[in-house]
């Protein structure tokens, strides 16, 4: 069988029982609370739980030279990681840099990758602390990034928390990042300020690690960050949580610019688009009031979860009818 | 300028000193024991020195697999990664696996993959934690592994620590690796003793965890594992401990079987090859006769750390004239 056919998460499976079948050390294993399958790898540390996490960021898989410049590429890569920390509820201390470069690659170009890396880095106090180069024939940028929580007290958020009855929220917009790349790929003319927006939020994503932590401190337990796209992260949560959830439609948060310049297509967008590196999380409405509080950034309540099909994610309009994508001309709705 | 220009060593000190220049949080900075520019990064933690390393092991950069079955690169894509932990003294403790692979690639191959890093990673207790997959148009393997010292007290082993009058040693042989792929690539025909050996050797290197541990213990404070070759490699310790070396060739040590099938030839092996993953360390006579009781493996001393130019590497033969390694027919040498 080829990797396509059994596709990532297939394979995520497959490997990890290879790996959690093997011993370890009778150390290392006991102190493990999170291995593969959450945003971030767990385990305890002396004074806090240690947070690890890595991802590859591929030209042509994950990103075009054509569309993103080095700097923006350097932000990205570094912003996708940190996110995954950021979705454990910790705080970000040292990243890692792989970096495989075809030979022809221009220093300065190298230069500006590092600067992106840089600013985000010093936003968040990272040290890029360590890592590699290699000659390749395409850019591949591997970051790992290390992190922890406060204290050995401080719980983090995983997947698998969610309870029927809670509600499921999220920061900021949905739709903008995947409007962004529509934008570039597809070379729309927007006027100036919405096509800056929309490349920043593609380009640029801001990784909610203030967020994540004053999640953790309001009482969240559980949280996802979107990567792949509203509906199969919240399928995340719903399989590890074993529930199912509830999206109302009409309450997805899209910005006025991608709603102004993408019409209905905003709400396929915003459940499927994926890269917002938004922070999706459930809680009790009272937990929820207090986040609204306690973070800077718009807060929404999209829906609930709800006992029933393990890992459905059930779609509905306002006054709680079935609600299908085709009706926004989505034809070919991946759910992956 | 290009990359290859510039060359890998001169690109990363320039990234070392963009990300050196910038702040990065006072505590992650304050806690940085060893940034970019040693075998892993080093920091304080609660209990122990925290270590992290990654490497990217790209298909026809560093392996193909006309040469290696999946298994052997599983292995060695994380044996190479356990070897900088081994260098700098540390236990390994989890190892976090970012896998590119070609939509095509069967499955079993991968889970070959995964048996032959399993196989290593119970040897020495490691827990492979985490990670992530994803599509490309080649396979590459980037491993991160993370680890520790015994407790806060013990020290690491550094780059930066060689002292003129001491003693330059190695564990095991050297050549073994470069032996093994020079027989792989030009399909030499050897008896299948030594094919089986070679192979091994370059195929699935044993990473010195045990060896680099016993070295701290017996008050060694200097190493690098032996990736480039060992000239190259010994001028990275010389040139960040500011001395020179000098190294008599007709002490280093080289399997007989090395010797029986690639004659003169197996000194350039030996000085040049690389990938043996050996450890090379300094010490006093004293603390080097030390380290030979206490390691089960070959110890041999091959040279001295010298007082003059910093960087340097002097090769001389057993009556101390210089030598050069043209005579064994390696015309162009290449010290990277």
């Amino acid at each position: 069988m080829k990797v396509s056919e059994l596709g990532e998460f297939g394979l995520i499976d497959l490997l990890a029982r290879m790996v959690s079948s093997s011993p370890g050390s009778h150390v290392s294993r006991q102190q493990l609370i999170i291995g593969i399958g959450d945003d971030a790898t767990a385990w305890h540390g002396d004074a806090s739980t240690q947070l690890a996490t890595v991802d590859s960021f591929i030209q042509d898989v994950h990103f075009s030279l054509d569309t993103a410049s080095w700097e923006e590429l350097g932000w990205k890569a570094l912003a996708v990681n940190m996110s995954d920390i950021a979705a454990m509820g910790g705080m970000a201390t040292y990243a890692l840099v792989s970096l495989a470069l075809p030979d022809h690659t221009e220093v300065e170009d190298v230069t500006a990758m590092y600067r992106g890396m840089v600013e985000l880095a010093q936003q968040f106090g990272v040290v890029i602390a360590g890592g590699d180069t290699s000659s390749a024939p395409l850019v591949a940028i591997t970051i790992t990034v290390l992190g922890n929580t406060r204290n050995r007290d401080t719980h983090i958020l995983t997947r698998s928390g969610a309870e029927p009855g809670e509600k499921v929220a999220v920061t900021s917009y949905l739709g903008t990042a995947a409007a962004g790349l529509e934008m570039l790929t597809e070379k729309l003319l927007l006027d100036s300020e919405a096509a800056t927006c929309l490349r920043k939020a593609f380009l640029r994503p801001y990784p909610r690690i203030t967020e994540g932590q004053l999640l953790v401190e309001q009482g969240v337990k559980t949280a996802i960050d979107i990567s792949d796209g509203l509906i199969s992260d919240l399928k995340h949560i719903c399989q590890l949580s074993q529930v199912g959830a509830r999206i109302e439609v009409d309450r997805l948060p899209i910005e006025p610019m991608v709603r102004a310049n993408f019409g209905d297509k905003s709400l396929a967008l915003a459940l499927s688009g994926g890269e917002d590196y938004e922070l999706l999380f459930t809680g009790s409405a009272q937990t929820i009031d207090k986040v609204k509080t306690a973070v800077s950034c718009l807060v929404t309540v999209i829906g609930e979860i709800i006992a029933g099909e393990t890992g459905k994610v059930t779609l509905v309009d306002s006054k709680g009818n079935p609600f299908y994508l085709q009706k926004v001309g989505w034809e070919h709705f991946t759910t992956r």
